[in-house]
């Protein structure tokens, strides 16, 4: 394994055949991150890839628990590309202070924690050390464009 | 157009026909606005205007987008008329952070941004220069009060 | 009643007949807690009492609006005790920033309000003075282990 955080960054990426769009944009009328005073904060991100939802649909129901999981991933790998862009380096990531997980979950589907965890272990491999971080997940009724998971996250930067 | 944030925040009031109570209160046991060490966050607001909830129901069902866009607008207009009388001016926002967009949805209802859009665009429109801000908007079951939107947001604070 | 935030925290859990694991621990791959640069963000609390999910269902469905208020208590009694064991004290809070209040709903359901109120309620006992906190309320479609109500914290932090 890649001893720089951005080199298994990258590993990570090449592991699950992804690459994003070399400038991530927004959507819309909103920026994909901003810093401020020591944080930066990423709007939520979907499973999406070069312009496709990767992992669409309700998990528990059209979408499996391993689906959610492979969401989980896209989405905050594509966190993590957006942090390298705007920091320069992921080695200038202080600390993930919280990552919020929203599942679009069916009415009785219940692990939305492990869908998360999806998330979280990226986040451990790729910082280490410093991965650590607090963690919310819910499970939703629906989310844009049909994706089957988005999250969002705020974390300390190193000046 | 107004050349100031604040003038151009009435201008946005007066264009919608809104005017909000002369001092908003939480309507239990917490406060609108904390504000401390540099950062103001606001409590999550819904389309309330003078005591009523002005767009009530469910996106995509008993609600349409239309209807949701201008939930987005009145509620975010809401959490700046909290951020101008807490802060005494627009002009002491550095920086809106984090806007979180909750929309009352239908089971297929995927236009979520579509429906924060209407609150961003203000943002821009108000703040400029400056408006930019990051975004999550998910579709939640429901509600306080059956409102069709709820919003919170973070911002930064100049000394 | 007791002056001190931390006997005052000890009376609450002890009305309650409440009691935590002493080592309150992540289920998995992430912090209860992460403090940083005067913030400290606490994980989204579920109302777990030493193994068991103490409220779960659906909130005006299979739980009432009493089970959930109770469910809102337990989280937040949680997150205080998270907070004092990673402080020393519940003295070291400045303010609670943010605590945003997932509901597990009914369709119908609209009183998320009310059940954060009793969280709410709490942080203003307990905390006294100095317990105001912005909020946010939503009714989510599910949340992990089915259970009721899941919140989450951020609060500054004395030096």
């Amino acid at each position: 394994m890649d001893t720089t955080r951005d080199g298994r960054f990258e590993q990570a990426l090449a592991e699950l055949k992804l690459s994003f769009e070399e400038d991530i944009r927004p959507g819309a009328n909103y920026e994909v991150a901003v810093e401020h005073g020591g944080q930066i904060y990423v709007s939520g991100m979907i499973p999406r890839v070069r312009g496709t939802i990767a992992v669409t649909g309700r998990v528990g129901d059209t979408a499996t628990l391993e689906d959610a999981r492979q969401a989980a991933r896209i989405s905050i790998l594509r966190s993590l590309a957006i942090l390298r862009s705007r920091l320069g380096t992921l080695d200038r990531v202080a600390r993930v202070m919280r990552m919020t997980v929203y599942v679009q979950s069916a009415a009785d589907f219940t692990q939305q924690s492990e869908v998360a965890d999806a998330a979280s272990d990226l986040l451990y491999t790729i910082l280490a050390p410093g991965g650590g971080h607090t963690r919310t997940s819910v499970g939703v009724y629906q989310l844009p464009k049909n994706a089957a998971v988005e999250l969002d996250l705020v974390a300390a930067v190193l000046a």
